[in-house]
């Protein structure tokens, strides 16, 4: 009886076809994109750049690792500077996961509020929320995202990151933007920054209103799913309630300190490629779609990260 | 030790704070806004138009109910009414949760595609993906969303659902949107439309690229994370690959043949209290905040539903 394929049909929600059955015209899906691109195409993530962090073993005694890519510059690299210092200190082992709010954010950092942080860390300026210079974009990608959807005048892509920015080519500036996966430095209010002690990820659709109001300091690209799949907080803002239900942080590294980190690369946000994909998610083409969207927000195009092949 | 009150800091992040410290002019923050609104600004939802899913309990004996409210007329009612009638016929007890996509979706149904439908299922045609005609909705809130993210010339809410709209008044157009809790329709290649059967649900950024593609038929409004927290999939596209991993749905029935299922209200997309919740959201002014967005996406603006007080 197979007059309903419905795990067919769940199959070919978002699946490729390589070829129409019918013949016609086909595009190739964004997936099909990625796998097409150049190996010069791909840039490599120095292991010195990525934040390793192993949360105690699931209950089935399965390892769950969450690998950080750190905001390159010109951004917050205030903040990043402090967070290198903590992995160096060792200082968010024995932490734990302690918020987990659906639809928004996993934080995670010392639930006591009491451990000492290293004298070494900076006090970053509100400023750098934001960088107040021109910066070198894909323009290319310029009509897929507009009209954005805040104030910003434009969205794209730097160094593999998600950014946005405003004003003429004298007073441009810059900052990242809050997609899925982004991780930002917890703060307390004005004028306090955070120190990158306390941190989370985004879990759910892109809280674009925390841009330039929270630094954002890296992203997620391995291991989010041991995050966003943790049982949700019952506390007010998705904390938990009691200690047992905290994940415990085994360690926090930077990559450069793990022997078993693997080489890690990004898609080039400035190559062909990209243009590519980024074009083929704002305007699906592919033979599931029947009528493309011309367009798309920046959080829906996710830049591919992956192993790289030994 | 306080000198860095990092869980205060955390759940600053997000919270609300009625007055500030230093006696300046103070906003409410959404939630507050929510909480003033007046009674009749909220309105009830029908039984009849629920769906409770009952999956097995937990690994701990917890109970798992999700609860969806079913896609209001004019839009999808084809597919919404072959619902009805496959809750009617029990047919998703004993089916499960198949699928599970980080930042993507969430899906249900038949796994083993052999389980015959109910004869009496209408085939709903392509066109009902959009509703061909002028609908109202509240246009105070126009400018929040001004500019949209795709080629939708507006983006509103009708009858407490995020709709987008094109065209002039002759030629207006309307569609049900894809954001995080919105319950859509599986489907095979074009020209199939799904019957309803195969259900998802969206658990990461809006993939608006499924708007006017698929069937919107409904959306969580109570026990999403016992969906979004669930493992994900280690197959293709989020499937699970082993039988054991699928967690088995228990009943599906409509809200009025459901003994213990609270009466929920939403405050009406059309109230003003919703219009200030709106505006809130896309500029927010309360305390921990330094600069508003002047906008939102659509998604970033969830409908309050709440159980209501006996």
């Amino acid at each position: 009886m197979k007059r309903y394929l419905t795990l067919t049909a769940g199959a070919a929600i978002f699946a490729a076809l390589p070829l129409s059955a019918q013949g016609t015209k086909t595009y190739p899906a964004p997936g099909e994109i990625i796998a097409a691109a150049k190996a010069e195409e791909w840039a490599a993530l120095a292991p010195a750049d990525l934040l390793v962090m192993d949360l105690a073993p699931d209950a089935k005694g399965k390892a769950r690792r969450v690998v950080i890519q750190l905001m390159p510059a010109p951004f917050a690299q205030g903040w990043v500077s402090n967070i290198r210092k903590l992995a160096a200190a060792k200082w968010w082992d024995g932490t734990s996961v302690n918020r987990v709010q659906d639809n928004y954010v996993v934080q995670w950092g010392d639930a006591t509020e009491k451990k000492a942080l290293p004298e070494t860390l900076v006090k970053v300026s509100e400023a750098d929320y934001v960088f107040p210079k021109t910066l070198s974009r894909p323009r290319l990608l310029d009509p897929l995202f507009v009209p954005p959807n805040d104030i910003s005048r434009w969205t794209s892509f730097h160094k593999g990151f998600p950014v946005a920015g405003v004003g003429t080519p004298d007073t441009e500036r810059h900052w990242p933007v809050h997609c899925y996966g982004m991780v930002g430095v917890g703060r307390n209010l004005s004028p306090d920054t955070g120190t990158g002690a306390e941190l989370y990820t985004v879990i759910g659709h892109a809280p674009r209103h925390l841009d330039r109001n929270i630094a954002l300091v890296g992203r997620v690209i391995e291991g989010i799913e041991h995050l966003s799949s943790l049982p949700r907080g019952t506390g007010a803002l998705g904390f938990y309630e009691k200690e047992e239900e905290r994940v415990p942080i085994v360690s926090v590294r930077l990559g450069d300190k793990v022997k078993d980190v693997p080489a890690f690369e990004y898609l080039s946000t400035d190559s062909t490629s990209f243009a590519a994909y980024a074009d083929a998610r704002a305007n699906r083409r592919d033979p599931f779609f029947n009528v493309p969207a011309s367009g798309a927000d920046i959080c829906n195009i996710p830049v591919p990260v992956r192993r790289k092949a030994k």
